[in-house]
C-alpha cells in the first residue's frame, strides 16, 4: 500500500536519544530494501522507556499522516527477551512495534468499521543477517516495515493472534461532581499534560487544581494571563493541559508525573 | 511553483521542542494534503518565544534553499490570540507563519526588485477540521503552506494586507570611533553571535570587548588561537561571533544575550 | 552514483549541535544543486569536535545504508585551518569530510577488493559564491558532496591523494589471560560504548571490571538483570557495552570516557 503518488511513506516514532544514530540507522535499513521510500519523523527522544506515554502519542498523532502509511514504533525496553514483535493493520494504516503495549490504543482507537488485523513477526525470517540482541528497531522491526512498505502482504510477516499487550491509557474518573486525573507528561515547553480530556468538561465552569492548589478556569488560550502566570487550557490533544505562559510549568510548579489533578465545577 | 524537479519543497524552522511530536504531525498534516512534497527541516528547537533570533536565522538561511520553496515558520507564543496569520511572497520563496514580526525580516531583506505580497490568511477557512486553540502551527499554517505547495495562488488564502508587525534585528551602532552592539543568543556549541555585522569592521584592525573585557582582534579562523582560549570571528552568518577554542564561550565567559560587545579599532 | 530507483542519497552524520540551523542549510546547499536529492539524516548533536567518536560511527553504519550512497561527514573542528578537504569513494559509497581522520577507518574498513580511492578538494573551485572561514560544511563539502550525488566522477573534484590523516580507533589489548580497553562514550540512554570487541569474547566465561569494580559476567540482554542493575552486553556495534536496566550506566556508575574495562575469563 502506497500514498496517492505512489511512494511508500514510512513514519518513525522512538525513544531513541536524538544525538545517537539509532534511528538514522534504522532509515538506512529501510532504504536499502525499499529505495523510493520516504521517511518521516514522527517523534524521538520520546522519554526512555515510557509506552505508555509514546503510546499515547501514536493513538493521537497517527490520523494527521496520510493513508497507506506505516508507523514504525520503538520504545523496547525489553528488547533481547521473549517480548514478540507486532505487525498490524488497522484502518488505512499499518504498524510495526515491540509487543508491550506501545501499538495497543492506536489499534484500539482506530475507528474503522472492521477490526484491526495482528500478527507475531517471524523474527527469524525477517531479521537482517548482521544482528544483535539489543537493538531489534534496527534488526527486525525496520526489515518488517520495509516489507510492508514494499508491499507485501500482512500476513506473510508471520503467525495472526489476537492477545496483544493490552495498555490501558490513563483517564479521568469521576469523584462526586469533580474530574480527577493525573500529570502524564510535560512536553518540552514544560507543558503539563494530563490524563483529563477536554470533551469531558465541556458545558461548565470548571476549575483546576494540582495537587489541591487552585490555577483557575480552563481557559482557551495563554493570551488572556500574564506572563509567568500558570492557568490551564485544552491542549493540542484534546486532554488538559498546564502551562505557565513564557515559562515552564513543569519548572514553575515543580510537578512531575502523577500528580494529581482534579477538575471542579464552579459554585 | 515547483523546484526544478517538480518536486514541492516546504522548509520546517520553529521552536518546537526537539523530543515533542509538534513537527511531525505539522509534517502529517502537509503530506495528507501534498503526497509529494518533500519536507526539509532548517532547525526546531529554536529558544521558546524568541521571536527575534528565529527571525534573524529565517532572513540569514532562506536563500540558501532552492527557488520555489515554501518556508513554514512557527515561532508563535500569540497563539490561540487575536494575532493574525501570513503567507507571503517575496523573490523566488514563499513563506507562512504567525504576525509577530518573525518574517518581517527575511520579507524586508529580499533584495528583489518588487516589493513582497502579504496575505492575511483566512483561518476559517484553511484550518483543519479537528482543531485547537493552542497549535495553529498543525491547525492552521500547515494547511496554508500545503495549498502554497499544491500550487494555490497566494491571494487565494486571503486577504492583501501591507501592514504586518515590524521587527528590527538588532544591529551595531557607532560610539565614536567604535562600534557597539550586543550579544544576540548563542549556538549550540556556545558561540555568542553578535548584533555587529563584520562587513562594517571591514579595513582595519578591531579589537573586541565583551562587557569591557577585551578579547583580541577579530581574527579569521580558530586555528590562530590556543585551545581553551577565547577570540573574536565573523562567523557563517556573517556576524562578528565570540568563540573558545574546543569549548563553550557561553560557559568560559559566562555570557547571556544582551551583554555589550564593542568593537575598537586598535591604535 | 544514484540508488536503485536513481535518486542521489545524501546521509549526513555531524556534530552539529541538534537546536540550530546548520544541518538544515547544508541540506538546503544540497537541494540547490541536486534538486531531486534524498536527504537522511545518520547522526547529528555528536560530541562536538570528538572525531574519533564519529569516525566510529561511521565506519559501523555505513554499510547499513543502500549503495551508492554518498556520506557528507563534518566534524570539523580545524575548519579554518590548513587541514584539506576530502572527497572519496570505497566500495559501493562515496564520503566527504574534512581530512582529520574522520573518514579514516570507514575508507580503511571497506571490505572491498579494491583500495579506496581518495582526493583532497580542490576548495576554491567547489566553494560557494559566499562563504566563511569557519563553516566549510556548507561553503566547500555540502557542494561537493552535491556535485558527487549530480554524477560528477571523483577525480574531478580534485587531486588524487593517498595520505590522508589517519586515525586508530581504541581496540582491546592483551594482559596476561585478560582483554582490558576503555569507555569510548555514551549514548544517550547512559549506555557505556568500549574499545572491547564483543567477537574477541566469544568462546568462554568472561566478566566485565569498571575501573575494577565487577559488574559480572557478559549478559546477551537486559532480560536477565534486575531494573537499575548494571551489566555487560554486546551492544549494537558488536561491541561491550555497560548499561543499567531502566537507567543511565553514565550517571548510576559516574562514568566517563577512558576508564579502564578488563574482562577476564571466569575462573
Amino acid at each position: 500500500m502506497t500514498d496517492r503518488t505512489g511512494r511508500p511513506l514510512c513514519v518513525l516514532i522512538s525513544d531513541f536519544p536524538l544525538a545517537d544514530p539509532y534511528v538514522g540507522v534504522m532509515k538506512g535499513v529501510v532504504l536499502s530494501r525499499v529505495p523510493d521510500a520516504v521517511l518521516v519523523d514522527l517523534a524521538h527522544g520520546l522519554p526512555p522507556g515510557n509506552v505508555a506515554w509514546a503510546a499515547l502519542q501514536l493513538r493521537e498523532q497517527a490520523s494527521y499522516f496520510p493513508p497507506g502509511a506505516v508507523f514504525l514504533a520503538v520504545v523496547d525496553p525489553g528488547v533481547g527477551t521473549a517480548r514478540r514483535v507486532l505487525a498490524a493493520e488497522s484502518g488505512p494504516y499499518r504498524f510495526v512495534g515491540p509487543d508491550n503495549g506501545l501499538l495497543h490504543p492506536v489499534l484500539a482507537g482506530q475507528a474503522s468499521g472492521t477490526p484491526p488485523r495482528i500478527v507475531a513477526v517471524d523474527v527469524e525470517a525477517v531479521r537482517i543477517e548482521r544482528r544483535s540482541e539489543t537493538f531489534h528497531g534496527r534488526d527486525v522491526m525496520a526489515p518488517a516495515a520495509a516489507r510492508l512498505l514494499a508491499g507485501a502482504p500482512l500476513e506473510t510477516l508471520g503467525s495472526r493472534m489476537d492477545d496483544p499487550v493490552e495498555l490501558r491509557l490513563p483517564a479521568g474518573r469521576r469523584e462526586g461532581g469533580s474530574w480527577v486525573g493525573e500529570v502524564l507528561a510535560s512536553d518540552g515547553y514544560g507543558n503539563l499534560v494530563t490524563s483529563l480530556e477536554g470533551s469531558v468538561l465541556a458545558g461548565g465552569d470548571w476549575r483546576i487544581r494540582l495537587e489541591g492548589r487552585d490555577l483557575g478556569p480552563v481557559r482557551a488560550t495563554f493570551g488572556s494571563v500574564a506572563s509567568g502566570e500558570a492557568t490551564a487550557l485544552v491542549g493540542s490533544l484534546g486532554r488538559i493541559e498546564i502551562a505557565v505562559r513564557d515559562g515552564s510549568a513543569r519548572e514553575r510548579l515543580d510537578a512531575t508525573p502523577g500528580m494529581r489533578v482534579e477538575a471542579r465545577l464552579a459554585p
